[in-house]
């Protein structure tokens, strides 16, 4: 399905990443892995091992045709495995998707297919912490008003501000760095979980140890870690990434409000240099990146709740649910990484009027009395606040570099 | 952005009807649409109109570029409408879009665009509730059990079942007519929701009522309601209807569930034939329609709570969460489309195994001692479930009629 | 169970509307009125009914008891049912509950104890509805920014604002009328849904038609409509009316949001007058109201999601979703109710800068240069606004009083 | 608010756990342990500090006026701070909350409310899962359908069944272990987040680090983290626990799914006696724990949504998401808990029918012809899924030891 109002919440380059092309290719790449690990275990002879895994070219393959039949049959797989069955020579055909299921070549497919998208919302959650650390750094003093229930409190620093955004950027990148080692794996159970179809080929094998063998060359093969067990109808270490994800959107959300307050024109303590500008009002400037931060921050919590909605699935692979969970993932991880993409790339070009920041204070303070002015906005309360911006600053960037 | 684990739950002539060509498609429809309009008014001299109208042609656009400067804007619009005016005559550029602004353009269009799927859902809806209300009149007096909590209570009939399921069905029907009804409008508030530019331009026309005629001409030939108030950040009239759209899903998803429970090998009182296979195991048979209705019923409360958390929007037009329901929106529709659609196909040829029902009634008197066996397992419970039935038909026959 | 920080998001006066006290008072409510209009349809002799009716006094029973008995059985109406019957003489005790389920008790009893807190909801919509109006009237003219995207865009009135904010208003109260109507019946299927036991027991009546009289009693004597279909696993007409409260909600977040952008120092366009402290700071003063509307906003979608997907519930009685469903629900109204009547009572006492407002303007066009200044930020575009507003005034005050 | 319907989804000695008498209970236990660790650092006279510890006695305050005056301020430690001071002689009333914000009150307070859930959470789920275990190592060989899409597939086993069950409790239950060591930590940012007020009184301590002492010391009282930031509007750590909390949720609604179908009369595998009865049916036996186990499972995805949705937090302190945040928490946490009690006391007593399990493969067998019969049905299948188990066990074991 296309949907061109999702754009705005997808990394330009992931626009297709989840497409039916990229699909098809993913199932592909599972396919050829298997069966030439089925070789390299001695389970399957390397020439039909060869054959199979060149006919494994998604230009051989009409991808509309597939999309129509997996429709039907609620799975991609099951029309790309016949049809892959019929490019082969019948006696080669019985090789292919041997020992596997549909679903271990979807899981993996999805988890292939989201490989690239995370690994950029690594590279960019970690350009936002630290072009958040560096203005921390840089304005570990400069006061500013303090704001609680929308309105003005007291005085803090600017750097804090942003030390404390980069901190939950820090704690995401951490997050995400551990459930993704744990959840980008191979899905490799069979029918139903068991590999009984797989053992049994094993056994015929005269390598010692040839199903540990093949599990391990196919992982490697795609860059997946190994699953000890299938994960067909238990979800938790996928979609804990998802939730982990769905953290960072929701920190991201919070970059995107505050921003977003503080560049309202009456406020005039940031600007987002980012380009977006209007159909009809030539002399407005848009924050997008904190626009498309706030609406991911929206959408994050829900696919989330589908993924968890989703885990209790029926015995060994669900009825309704698993399909659900994968149609929903797309949209968390690529709105997800939009949101940090954008706001990353912002942060860099983020004006920062720092005098605009204190005379917003000196207007609180004439509206008060001597006494209240000085116990509340003291311009030098943000010295307190910059205390504390320093003691950040270095174990943060420890975290991120590691 | 495109994900093809979407395409189980969309119908398959709607796979592209919320994509690029789609929606720049009907951007440019919008845009012809109102300097027509204009022209009719006696706003923009009709051959001015004329020269516009025929630049809205979408072949002379470059879909790509716009998407990649969409995402920039936060707006399709915006690069579409600069677009525009690039190919016209510079006398004739400040008459396009002229009054409108770019929420106008996309709200309309994604009204627009979700018309066609909206119709043929209410023509499956009706499909569905005419194929269920056939069986229950068929099986008005067919025991069979009823179950609560998941295990065997008493004793109802088959047609009940198939009548409850039915009304639900038709209840939805109506519920969505009326909330169409309300919110297929076109939106024309312009820049901030006054319609000052239009209103500043109507004043020139020498008509009378040249704004009322304006609006009644472009609502006409777009097919829309006229709406009196602007609903730029006012969503609550957009978002009922995708809420009776959830509610649908939901009343289908309790269909999809019990199906998938009455399908059940060891249970065996319904078979769904609708082609569901396995790319492992060819004795299988999986009930793809039932399949669809739940996984859609687990996901559109998750885009129900989507578009409801995007209301509060802030003041004139909101920074994100509108663009979040818009992203948010056609898999809520197509969603549900999807499963009315599978289970208006296999309610046509579900196959009712009435004898099965009896002898699973048999199976649990056999364990109970024959007065409770009597009590409450005796199959002539059933008529008066059969009487219940029976009342049901004319009035629902009726409501879907109307 | 008790969670005291939902009491910022209940009416004072519902904090206990769903406790158990008000749960077993409920239950025994809806016994009493069973038993009478048994004897009233001849079903039950007029002195047992009597004895059984006056048994149903809540100072009787141990409710502690029926709420630890209710946990273990997933029902509280079980317990209930058993403990009223040991109240009876055995030969009475076989006429209580006669031919209900304790689903029939549940559900009619949810329905009931909505009911008064419903009805003050509508009262108070209706409240901030006409203040909304009153204020609509009053800055019909009132240039005030519009905003878009958080950046200042053209001239709008305060008039328009309010006006548009009184009409989401309007319209959630003609939806919850209707939904109310259709949502607040009784329930009685007896076991299974067919009424079965009922039946047989209004066939050992003398009177004709002995159902539809007890039913009819019934539902008269609890203030409901009668329900011509049991509704135990078909939820719709329930959760309709809960996702207009959610509308209604999100309508409201808006105006909250609105309300707390505009209170904003540097804003400064209203003020709310509603007792909001700080325990720290004594020159703080929060706008609750607005904060209690933006708080029920966000919690109202994640409980109209539960109820949406608690929809698919198992053949005759479900096996968690129904259970889920009745947990989920008090919060979803009260949270609602409470949004409500905080803004009502907050738009009573708002505090509406013009001048300010005049003078925000101002400081836009010092930025800009004159041309522009006056294309967009001219105070007399707040006239195009007035036309706007003086148009909805009648047809919204006339929706409200019928 | 109280909600007797959540008492199924509440552990028994939990019901009151965030109560009102709880709340106030708690506030005080945070007065008391803060200016007694003021005393500790030297910032307050000893015999003040016992003065006012000696105050928060929840005895001497008017609970139900501190609820009303809270709900007015959108905060309970506002009205529970000035009656703490009206009790305290005046001279003593300026050391009381010294430093302190009201929002660290009430996060402190959440935290520690949830403790003592938390933990009996984390016995049940290792009692569950130890039960789970048990019952793997006992049926490691026991043959079962497997079971996909609904329908029968092939051969398991139900020790296998059992080990994933397990495998998934236990991962939860180390995600449980880390997230809760991060998140049960103390919130001291004081009016702003700065320590503003605090730095300035431990200033005029005779003691070097008075702040590290102070803070240490109360943390140590209260058996909490301290926390070296505040976090007050950066949610992400509290929030990590509430997800881990529903990924367990989740796990357990697909156990509770899985013993609900087995537990089907038609399916008989499996039969729960944990005591459900029914108000109108002798002879039913519901599954209760599945039954909690699946609502938990409906109702904890919506909770964890309305986290993440209130993530997005303005400035220093949130205006309504963080105040709906702290209403939200205790149903997931209490809900995830009841459904781990529940399976946990379920799985002690589970009746498991390995004869049965045969059976329905037999009839399996039966339908189909003898070369699908033995390829895909014989029951020496199980034979793969049980060195899969035994392979799992004693990992496992070890993982719920450390």
């Amino acid at each position: 399905m296309h949907n061109a109002a999702e754009a705005l919440f997808c990394p330009a380059d992931a626009v297709d990443a989840f497409g039916l092309d990229a699909w098809i290719a993913g199932m592909l790449r599972f396919e050829a892995a298997l069966v030439m690990a089925q070789s390299h275990a001695g389970v399957v002879a390397v020439d039909v091992a060869l054959r199979i895994a060149s006919a494994c070219d998604a230009t051989r393959f009409d991808a509309k045709a597939i999309a129509i039949e997996g429709a039907k049959n609620a799975s991609l797989a099951i029309p790309l495995v016949a049809a892959l069955k019929r490019q082969l020579h019948p006696s080669d055909a019985g090789f292919a998707h041997l020992g596997a299921t549909s679903q271990d070549v979807l899981d993996t497919t999805q988890v292939m297919l989201s490989a690239p998208v995370l690994d950029q919302l690594l590279v960019d959650a970690q350009d936002l912490a630290q072009a958040l650390l560096a203005l921390a750094a840089e304005h570990a003093r400069t006061p500013i008003l303090a704001r609680t229930l929308m309105q003005s409190a007291s005085v803090t620093s600017f750097g804090l501000k942003c030390a404390l955004w980069a901190a939950s950027v820090v704690r995401a990148v951490v997050r995400i760095r551990a459930s993704r080692a744990e959840a980008m794996r191979l899905q490799l159970g069979g029918a139903v979980g068991t590999q009984a179809q797989l053992r049994a080929a094993c056994a015929q094998s005269t390598q010692a140890q040839a199903l540990g063998k093949l599990v391990q060359h196919m992982a490697q093969t795609l860059g997946l870690q190994m699953s000890n067990q299938p994960w067909h109808s238990h979800r938790d270490v996928w979609v804990a990434l998802g939730l982990d994800l769905a953290l960072l959107a929701g920190s991201l959300g919070k970059i995107g409000l505050d921003w977003g307050l503080m560049s309202q024109f009456e406020v005039g303590e940031l600007a987002q240099r980012d380009g977006g500008g209007s159909s009809a009002m030539p002399h407005k400037q848009n924050g997008v990146a904190s626009l498309v931060a706030k609406g991911a921050a929206l959408r994050a919590p829900m696919r989330a709740a589908a993924l968890l909605a989703a885990m209790p699935q029926e015995h060994e692979r669900a009825h309704g649910a698993w399909q659900a969970e994968l149609a929903e993932w797309p949209s968390l991880l690529c709105s997800t990484a939009a949101s940090t993409q954008a706001l990353a790339r912002a942060a860099a070009t983020l004006v920062v009027d720092a005098p605009r920041m204190l005379s917003n204070i000196e207007a609180v303070r004439a509206h008060l009395d001597a006494q209240a002015a000085d116990e509340w906005f003291d311009p030098n309360w943000a010295n307190d606040a910059a205390e504390q911006t320093v003691a950040m600053l270095e174990p943060l960037k420890k975290q991120l570099d590691t």
